[in-house]
């Protein structure tokens, strides 16, 4: 099955033919996440259409076109529910119509971290498994869970969706959800300065002053035995496991996917979440196994199968 | 439609004969969940009989009998799961074989709390809503969802069953069910002695020293001016509301219900509860309404119609 999939996040977009459970070929379109969605659909259109020129494969010969959203999408109306702060203009976009002018073919849409999910579930690291969350660590926190071999579906496309904003924190940081303590408030790389600045050696510590700090940074520093660092890193680790716990208790997974940038160094933190997760959660029935995502960045593309699959 | 129910608590049974939205009678037998359920069965039993007698319905005339247990259960197969210190006897029993064998009659078992959002669904305060969301308050913290119409069903019932055990407090106390900072742990009856204590001025305040206390003596401390009883009815306040938004967020509920034995007092608390979901809660589509539960203690009972109903 050939397929023709976006994932479109804050920055950029990737473009992509896939077959199966590979990534033929892809490419990155530039995307502002503050400015429209409207204004790059034709540099998306040209692109697949070049993409599929390149691998030889008929755009006719493609089962459909699956875009990832980065936000709330009701993907039985085909349409963006909500946004925040991102292609804001995408609410009122009719997409489905736009593909069926732009290649005439099928069209579907799901928020990427559900997409992503699906991904793992078909071809990496949940493969297998019925009953699957994933968390995806990076500038924010999202969320998916499928039960029962489905992607949990709610009618404002909200459950299991909002994994990073299950307030964990009694009173704690304002979210940009506007929630207080979301796990996504409390450990994502928006709070990371603020985290790092407010430890009682924070000045002292060698990223102090920085306006920005991203988790690689953090590593880096901790790794160099920056102490400040490494009790932020600490924290992070404690606000995920909590997360974790939390959706466990949510939705009952048999495995917890743990993807986003961060996962790149989930050798360092995955174990001991695991142990975290195996001493609080409450799973009679056994333990959750945590596992880092296997299809990195490629998640969503590959989600493409399964979600037109389903859409038959 | 008549039927048998029972629902099973910590420390007694209720047994009922129900038709359609009424309980025609109803009575209690003393049970003691550090005891067996076995032992007690040929009590319910002879109450159930009994009582359909008293009202004069036959038990073939019955749809079957519903059972309330507090455990989780798989209602699917008919049989307890887990147990969490009460009649840990239970998920060795096979209870549809003996409702066969006392009446005659199909059985139908579920989780008290998921039986009781039934009964307000069908007949109470969630009337007419297809997605809603259920909190007992009360020793413990009970939860239950319905997504679609249909309580949130998973592999091993767990998935919107542990609703009082989403921690909202990173490293809080400890809770019954092994987990730190859970809603129940923090903010139900028994930490209420603790969090009493834990006031600045606890040791100057009526109820000091208490090694028990329930919700209906902080109220009434509280009415009587005392400041820390008001504190730890506010702290209680505040957990319950973060842990609504935790619910609000995990499952995408228009209404979210307010029950058990402190919802007695909904209308000195509901309000603020509200406030704090509209302020809080990240819904774009609109404001999920809290509402007191409507149906009291026969929710459970209640719920057999519908239970029953769409076991046919």
């Amino acid at each position: 099955m050939n397929a023709l999939a976006i994932d479109l996040g804050g920055s950029h977009a990737t473009c992509a033919v896939v077959r199966d459970d590979s990534v033929l070929i892809s490419s990155i379109v530039k995307a502002d996440g503050a400015g429209n969605l409207f204004t790059i659909l034709p540099a998306l259109r040209e692109e697949l259409h070049r993409l599929a020129q390149v691998v030889g494969i008929s755009i006719r010969n493609c089962e459909g076109l699956a875009f990832g959203f980065c936000g709330i999408v009701d993907s039985r109306a085909k349409r963006v529910l909500s946004t925040s702060k991102k292609f804001d203009d995408a609410v009122n976009l009719d997409l489905a119509a736009w593909c069926r002018r732009s290649f005439g073919l099928p069209f579907a849409i799901e928020n990427d971290a559900r997409m992503a999910l699906l991904g793992e579930m078909a071809f990496g690291a949940a493969r297998g498994a019925c009953d699957a969350v994933m968390i995806t660590l990076g500038s924010g926190i999202g969320g998916a869970a499928v039960i029962n071999g489905k992607l949990l579906d709610s009618k404002h496309g909200q459950a299991g969706t909002l994994g990073g904003h299950m307030p964990v924190v009694l009173g704690g940081r304002l979210c940009g959800c506007g929630n207080l303590g979301c796990a996504e408030a409390e450990a994502s790389t928006c709070s990371l300065p603020e985290i790092y600045a407010s430890h009682p050696d924070g000045a002292a510590g060698c990223l102090a002053g920085h306006a920005k700090l991203d988790f690689a940074q953090l590593f880096a520093a901790a790794d160099h035995g920056d102490k400040v660092a490494r009790a932020t890193l600490d924290h992070c680790i404690h606000v995920w496991s909590a997360l974790c716990v939390a959706l466990i208790h949510a939705y009952d997974p048999e495995v917890l996917i743990v993807g986003g940038a961060v996962a790149k160094r989930a050798a360092d933190f995955l174990p001991s979440m695991q142990a975290y997760v195996e001493k609080y959660a409450w799973t009679p029935w056994g333990h959750v196994q945590l596992r880092r995502a296997g299809l990195g960045e490629q998640a969503a593309l590959l989600g493409a199968i399964p979600l037109l699959g389903a859409n038959r």
